[in-house]
């Protein structure tokens, strides 16, 4: 207890999003109370010049995520990503000039599957989105094959990025401000069909291993670096573990989930299990919000940007 | 399918809290674009003079919501309340003086317990806390059953409102604007050990039947309503349940839970499923926010005081 | 850390409930682990005499629990009940001939609606049943407040629970074993509805405050009690709240549960929280399993009257 | 809705899984009925020779699953499996002589640092575990790729499975019976960092492509075909896109899991979402049941093994 006083969040009409989160910071309590200390923590870290790694899992870029995490890079408010194939299909997939839908979340899918259409919760695409994808991703893959054939797919998506063309692409200006984005299960994904179909009459290895080693290498150079943890799985894995073997570990970190604890996988725990494992230092500064990224994570950066503010710190 | 494109959600720095819903309005899915929607059910409920029922479970006011909904009924915003024996007790307690400390969710809880210290999640509440309430309830119940002994818990609610002098407590608010507070299962907590203490030795009858009563008259004569439900519990079932013999259900229903359907209680039961009860209309504007209302009220109210968007409506 | 190894489940064809459980109490980790904790906890409360109090929330009634209710207070495993509205009703619904049907938890609701169908996930129930729930509790009201009108919801729950004639309705099974049943929201459901159209030409006060009472004698007298937890709501915190004026706390407490803390209502709350209110002892065996009481409550119930396991102590 | 009548459970003395299975069949409502359903999807799916895939994700082997796996297995209820880095990781880890202990979920993880021991949930590792494994994995890697040096996951698993000694092991088990075990994110784990060690000085590559490659052949040949999910992540998204490009989608699924959809990732998403992308038959039987799989996987495989009831088909 550190015997301050619940103040109550005041509400005020055409209040910025910043001010709400000191409102939030005030009372201090429950999610609310968690979610300002996530600013608050986000911003230590930017004020310390921390190597950010932010983890991206399911389908946020579907879910209208793709621009915040584009301003993010462009911000830099993040030095290294990892996320799931899915979020690097959608962002090529709208960076061809393909496009998601809004449609209903309890829909007839049988009745879609006619239609050609793939439904994600209730964003949708079109079969010919798909089509797009493919005319444009194997040529990219020929292209990038002639200087190298055996990559990681941090390597590889950087090579990709480097030759987009939309300003909205999150792996573009990743590649342009030199943020790796590392997808450590990139075949488990419609771009890994693609990349096996080309590896049929192309020589194309995806060499795991050598993510393994960019991101040691990334992870063990900085000594002063927190975690940005949306969702779990491999990203939140893969993030935590780089710290293994490094000499420091992570001395911030922020998780926005809706997992819990109790059924034991890593993409629900406790960051601070994370200490026992020494992926987090000790004396680290934690904090998890339970609540959905698609509304969390836009509070966050648009609480991150809005700047400190003098009442947080009441 | 309505055919519309997933605009991806901007953020600025400085930008208001009803920018940000607009933003994730355009983006229009996952649970930010149903955020989105609740904002423009609830202004279209207003817009359209419905009578509001605001269903408000758990211990929100303990999580720092008591003037957010202070501010909702000040600002005509709700027309009836359903709440908790605890949000009760947080409000009264807080308006004889007490206060809420900021806490940790996971302490020694016996060693709170020497200390005198009861928890709310990460809310402390000192022992000093319950004196204080009771030394200022009693009095209050003997001043009230001077005139009548006999009420329904809306009534006695009222009564008490008129005769607190904070200005911030939801309680008196509402009294003074006419809004009835039910609380249906008021004796489910520490305010009901108090009117059964007083009720020993005086003649105090808390007649829940009349709570129906009172309710069915609001419900009845509601010919356009919208509920508007935060978590589930019995504030949730007595709303939707005063609609049972009501000629007309409810138009609109905006829900923020973490519950699920699953388990098959009526706090995680979709809102259409309430269709079939007859409840809600057939065709009425109904939308699930799944997430912590301590972060998602405050965001619902600041979105719907920020003013009707141009912007949600493309 | 108590340095016993994970041993893992063992599968055997035509094994027996209790067999699995011990199993599970082997391994004694993530949720498993957790149930077949509460089988012990649960057979040295009965083992130790304790007062067994019961709480069952939502509608578990509707979903198939009801002859385990019944059984497990035939059995002698239950000493106090508290439940909601809708527990009573479904049960008093069957004992007077009507059926809960089969149904699916996603269908076109408004179309149920012309069918005269209300769902409760996927539990269907006939319009009839609501009329032939009215033929009979009408009389029934009738009747017993010839002798008395003013009662607990307790009290009457215990003159109609003598009246009924279905072997398999718990609240018969519970008047006739002298076993209490609270229901301290009794109005908020549709038996609320019928007391009140009772109440229009006929006495009849449902004194709650009587509910407080009944239940602190009750709590005041068990010096040594356990505490049985399905879901959270009013039936969680009637009975915890039982202890704030009782000299001793719960020795035992067993939840079952999808709800969790961190939106700081008393539903998800932990067994812990409740120390620091001295609602159960310092030294209390807690266990709380996350998961659904329609299955885990029936196993939990096999497990016990399975009898006590050699190998769930090694 | 199919005219049934909810029967309710009913608890005896000594009664076998099967027959509690049995039990929430007959009542076939909330969880117990889609529990009790997914029992007899399994049996059909084994009934019609389908290929089984099952998924198991998180660190079900850490939470005693491991021999139920192995049983699973051995008793030809599967046919290919596809599961995390942990999975391994942990059933190696055991292979090698080493082991889980039991532990608390709540514990000072900075001490828990300072003793060495890592956490998993309640689940507990010493270091000491992990210098086995190295111990044990650098010769087998050693070994083994003196033969081959690019390899799937899959085909390294099956080559390290044919070196153990374990009887209780599932990967020795799977390997002896021809099932091949999948991990696509096999570098997301400790494992990872063992085999990128190893590569410093030796040529190993982990050519994912090639695990694509298999499963795709799988997939494109089971013609009857049906997935047992356990959990979400790479596991479930790896089953389910091999039908992407196979003639035939899945007739069965089956999914277990605290997952939900709102968020939009794969992990939670409906099986009948998998319908619109073609992953699963427009008139698949699918059943998804909302709980911990360390309960219900040992309760699915039980009612399995406890053969097909007559009861069920009620």
């Amino acid at each position: 207890m550190n015997g301050k006083k619940v103040k109550h969040v005041e509400i005020k009409p055409g209040m910025k999003v910043r001010e709400l989160v000191d409102e939030m910071g005030k009372a201090g309590v429950f999610s609310a109370g968690r979610l300002a200390e996530a600013v608050d923590i986000y911003l230590e870290m930017l004020d310390s010049d921390a190597t950010v790694f932010l983890g991206v899992s399911g389908a946020l870029v579907a879910g209208g995520l793709r621009q915040v995490l584009c301003e993010a890079i462009a911000k830099d408010l993040v030095d290294v990503i990892v996320t799931t194939g899915a979020n690097v299909v959608h962002d090529l997939l709208e960076a061809f000039g393909g496009r998601h839908l809004r449609g209903e979340p309890f829909f007839d899918d049988a009745k879609l599957r006619k239609q050609g259409i793939s439904r994600i919760y209730d964003a949708y695409l079109e079969q010919s989105a798909f089509e797009l994808f493919e005319d444009n991703i194997q040529p990219l893959l020929l292209e990038i094959t002639k200087q190298e054939k055996r990559m990681s797919t941090a390597k590889l998506l950087r090579e990709i990025g480097l030759r987009l063309h939309d300003d909205n692409s999150f792996i573009r200006m990743a590649a342009r401000k030199g943020v790796p984005v590392f997808a450590p299960a990139l075949i488990d994904s419609v771009f890994g069909l693609q990349a096996w179909l080309f590896s049929q009459d192309h020589e194309l290895v995806l060499d795991v291993l050598l993510d393994v080693k960019e991101m040691f290498e990334i992870a063990h150079g900085a000594e002063n670096s927190g975690a940005v943890i949306l969702g779990g799985g491999v990203p939140k894995n893969f993030i935590l573990q780089s710290k293994l073997m490094a000499p420091t570990p992570f001395k911030y970190a922020i998780q926005i989930t809706m997992d819990r604890p109790e059924h034991g996988g890593l993409s629900g725990a406790t960051l601070e299990e994370a200490k026992s494992w020494g992926k987090v230092a000790p004396d680290a500064k934690l904090v998890t919000v339970i609540g959905d990224a698609t509304i969390l994570f836009p509070v966050l950066i648009a609480g991150v940007l809005g700047g400190r503010s003098v009442k947080s710190k009441i």
